[in-house]
């Protein structure tokens, strides 16, 4: 059963407490197996990652054959039914749409001292894009990470993805083509990561990898960081439903089970003013665990890592909610602009009763990779700023430097540095202070 | 002396790839006593942290002390001289007014599926900024972290420095006065970073840690980062002085050494196509390094990681610049705009021959905290949106959910993620496909 909070209760903060800092996942330290491979990676190239693809992915390889060519892309998407086709490029449409709304403004403007200032946005040059193999191997999550990078301007873009005992996901595949990702090895593990932060013969170095990983990945990511960038290390997924009692209780508890699904670290949080809700919710939860396919990891997930928490007024919840910081937060109730202005702390908001949080996975358009683990209080979605830096721009002519140096001069005396003064006070042709 | 390229030479290529991947900084492994100062300030609380500063910094504090109040700050301001007040008060000023035109646009429309999609950018609520004690105690590195913070509308901004021996720089104080500080501690290394990160009970928690440290406190930012967000990990400064041969030699070598007195491990790069002028500039350095009071710190810099690069055409020297990456760059001729057209990568532009670095680092007003150890490749200088998050917001109605709900129930199918397709098919009322 999942853990019953009541907001009234004496007890409530101390178990709210303890549930918002436990761990709900078993983190194996795999540092030193990572740093070896990396290592590895890093001094023989393409033969390390060869014979790592062979043990760990039972797939002989050459440097030829790790390539999957773009001709193969095409194909992929040629070969899936129609139906889902239709469904990934409209996904792929409206992702794309979204996020080239994100684009940032370059700036570039004479100030009041006659001192030109700015900064310009452009693209990483190379980027390199995870994907799991196996069960989590997800076209929607290609496609997610890649349309940003494509839409930044990012002029490589090259994908990684194992394929273990040979087998290739063909829905992958086809999503790669669709986001126009330039290449594709079958490669994964901490040596795909090795291989995209050093580069191999066959491999040319990328300056940013993002996706997905397991331990293995994620520890890779972390260890290569400072010599590329990485997004952020994702943690398995929650979901905080706040709904009133007007809802249809197997609607949300549906939700709910959304994130259950996903994994056994899974959280999903219902917070509700309605006790009889509540009761109705955990009752059409129980009931569709009996049909669901993946119940045996919803269950788990439910019972170990659900909360339902009781509130008298909604609406005076919010620190509850940016306490939790949740990656979605959907708001089912007859005002959500109302709710959503009581709170700050969320990843995703998906508003109203017909926006359940799959749509934002799949169609909605923006990113579904979010931040977890609490970590909505500093971080963001995915997006194309990801895939762009920002350049500061200064231009002192002669009077604008008049105007404004001898301050800087000033300063760098009483910083004790005094070739920075210099540098300053040559020009301005003044006497050092 | 420092080394010098030419890019018509045969070994041009393997000399310049080795200067780019070489280390300038010994990494002193401290993760073992960090991990346990940290620890212990999670468990211990305040009485750590006390323990920690009387061991470290030679003074006892208790949790009272341990705080310096608004009013001190206040009266730090009132105690330094005038003009290097007005000089702080100006880099304040302008540092605002540069940082308020960093603060993006909320996005809110409806698509023509009349699905309402957008985002909206929040502060983090709390925030820490590390300042450290001694000599590279800057009162400009205090505005430049706290200013974007208050901008972005951080609402509480809590700074901790470290004061060996008792000593305070009123210069700090003065600083965080004008940047609109909210809290400052006495306390620094690994054991306030664990306090800002877990909180204890004099000093409640924050949200992100931004701000420059040793090699303690940067290990301890790494190892609480999840459990907040943190800025980049800083290294040692550098400068690329892309000049032609009409310039001041005088002038040139002052900017390489502004870099080159920060830090033994700093990197002055001079990018020139002029070997008579790049001469000149070297004697120039010489001779200067004769008088400079940092001239030791400086010559180190100068002779162990300098480097002078003469190529025949500045403006096809775009994939130089790119592959050094540099935290400053420094347009030293006639058309800088057409040069800047060249290149990507850089933390920082300055333009002109009357655009010094020092300029930056204090009173232009973009940030000087940038990336350095050429992670310009993949990062921005530090910014107001280090102090946002964006949550996106997807908001269907029924007959919006009825135009692309079906994509996503057929996705979720394919990805075998029945309660996914389950939470729209049920909306829809549609058969679960």
């Amino acid at each position: 059963m999942p853990m019953r909070l009541n907001a009234h209760d004496a007890a409530f903060e101390a178990a709210f407490a303890k549930m918002l800092v436990s761990k709900r996942e078993d983190s194996i330290d795999v540092n030193q197996t990572v740093a070896a491979i990396l290592a590895d990676v890093r001094a023989r190239g393409d033969a390390a990652v060869l014979e790592y693809t062979e043990r760990f992915d039972r797939i002989a390889l050459n440097a030829e054959s790790m390539a999957i060519g773009k001709d193969q892309l095409a194909r992929a998407a040629d070969g899936i039914d129609r139906e889902t086709l239709d469904a990934l490029v409209l996904a792929a449409d409206r992702i794309n749409a979204f996020h080239a709304k994100q684009v940032p403004d370059d700036l570039d403007y004479v100030d009041d001292s006659g001192v030109r200032l700015g900064y310009r946005w452009t693209p990483v040059h190379a980027a390199g894009l995870y994907v799991p193999g196996g069960t989590a191997a997800y076209p929607s999550s290609v496609l997610m990470n890649a349309i940003p990078a494509k839409v930044a301007g990012v002029g490589r873009l090259v994908m990684v993805v194992p394929t273990p005992d040979g087998v290739v996901n063909p829905l992958v595949l086809a999503a790669a083509h669709l986001a126009g990702v330039d290449e594709v090895y079958r490669i994964g593990g901490a040596q795909a990561i090795g291989a995209l932060a050093y580069g191999t013969r066959s491999i040319a170095p990328v300056d940013k990898i993002v996706g997905p990983g397991n331990a293995f990945v994620a520890a890779a990511k972390k260890q290569v960081f400072g010599t590329v960038g990485i997004d952020m290390i994702a943690g398995p997924s929650e979901i905080l439903v706040i709904a009133d009692g007007d809802n249809d209780p197997d609607w949300i508890a549906a939700d709910l089970l959304s994130q259950a699904e996903h994994d056994t670290a899974a959280q999903s949080i219902l917070l509700t003013d309605d006790t009889a809700f509540a009761d109705a919710v955990a009752r059409a939860v129980e009931k569709r665990l009996e049909t669901l396919p993946r119940a045996d990891i919803a269950r788990q997930s439910w019972c170990d890592f659900g909360v339902i928490i009781t509130v008298d007024d909604l609406f005076a919840a919010g620190p509850i909610i940016d306490r939790i910081a949740a990656e979605h937060v959907e708001l089912a109730l007859a005002d959500p602009d109302a709710m959503a202005g009581t709170f700050t702390n969320a990843g995703a908001i998906f508003m109203g009763r017909y926006t359940p949080e799959a749509i934002g996975d799949y169609v909605g358009g923006p990113n579904h990779v979010l931040p977890t683990a609490r970590s909505a209080r500093f971080s963001s979605g995915l997006g194309v700023l990801d895939f762009l830096k920002r350049s500061s721009i200064i231009a002192c002519d002669a009077a604008g430097l008049n105007k404004i140096g001898p301050s800087a001069v000033r300063l760098a005396k009483a910083e004790g540095l005094d070739a920075h003064g210099l540098s300053v006070a040559l020009r301005l042709n003044m006497p050092r202070t």
